[in-house]
């Protein structure tokens, strides 16, 4: 027996556009791209990033891609060659764009040094989408610290490797990080608290207008 | 200047677990994972069911992962020989369960023919989280449709290429579907129409709990 629920299901001949979702789910989508040295402390502000936008009084859907779900997922087939990493880069990328086109704001935290690597996840989220819609909003934030306080904080004991030359091609130490030229956002993470670096990107994606409620698209009629 | 929300935003040091997130964003994620032949009606049984899903009465956030934004994005690198045939359903599995990690509503639509692939997926949904809280619900849905239906319909011409030797290794025709032993959902295509189809899976998904709202979970004291 069917219930009430399923007769009044609402089957619709036009497409979902980008405009109709964003205006069903109170949401839009977008990407904020982290980028930092090891122990900058991208992690940590992310992490509090997602919680701060989930919670009141946003209640935003935000979901962190990282080295925990990402490269023991996805990516597990990757190793660290130049190649690997640049297809680890490239896939992140791709699933972001997937979740901020699902109106889902996707948080991104890895070292992604190279700055055609970011400037490729950028172009692919600005890209128009299939249906000539403008692409997802993509917010570059860097996460700056010098590398000397970096390797004092050495949380894994990741730069003392390094210096032993136990872990090859390690940023900031036998690998170079090409630091943003243009980053929509800036933290020098060695003098900001991680309560007030999302204090700062929360500032500057409300100033942009990314976390308003989308007007409701009406095609019903 | 910062405004009266900034001084509001909630920092936690306790993590988000999946619980307190799916209260917060009344919603859980799933994965629904169609297969079938080509022509078996999977993409158009999707989209529909993202729109009833998207739309009153449910507003749940649901996704769509098909070819359209697959292979042309993420898995653009893959072939169709046996091992990038594996390798796409593999990372298709991986992004769905990211999906529905973050509380949306995972639909796949690929043939996906290989039983041990399917059964990969699903034990990657319902493996426990890194947390230890247990996994996501995988829901299998077969769009099952006699080959020679689908043949007749051909809307992209694809069996036909395949008889003519055109298409190697065409599901179907001259490679195997294998069907599902125990779908969680069985819909005969040719006779069932695309609304009834997606009533008989909301109709699951109900039975199941997966579209009630989560209960709230207070952390916040």
């Amino acid at each position: 027996m069917l219930t009430g629920h399923h007769r009044n299901i609402h089957f619709h001949a036009s497409p979902l556009t980008p405009a109709i979702r964003a205006g069903l789910l109170k949401q839009s989508g977008l990407t904020i791209w982290l980028t930092g040295l090891s122990a900058s402390g991208k992690s940590t502000i992310a992490v509090a990033l997602e919680q701060a936008l989930i919670r009141k009084p946003y209640t935003k859907n935000a979901y962190r891609l990282d080295g925990d779900n990402i490269r023991f997922g996805l990516n597990k087939d990757l190793g660290f060659t130049p190649k690997d990493r640049e297809e680890n880069i490239r896939r992140i990328a791709e699933v972001a764009k997937l979740f901020a086109d699902s109106c889902t704001i996707a948080i991104t935290s890895f070292i992604s040094p190279y700055r055609a690597d970011r400037d490729m996840a950028r172009a692919l989220h600005e890209a128009p989408r299939p249906g000539g819609e403008s692409g997802v909003p993509f917010v570059e934030v860097w996460i700056d610290v010098p590398v000397e306080v970096a390797e004092q904080r050495d949380p894994k004991g990741l730069y003392k490797k390094a210096r032993e030359g136990k872990i090859p091609e390690f940023t900031g130490i036998s690998a170079p990080y090409e630091e943003p030229l243009k980053p929509e956002v800036h933290i020098k993470s060695a003098e900001t608290s991680v309560e007030e670096a999302v204090k700062i990107i929360i500032k500057y994606l409300e100033e942009k207008g990314y976390l308003s409620t989308p007007p409701a698209v009406d095609d019903e009629e």
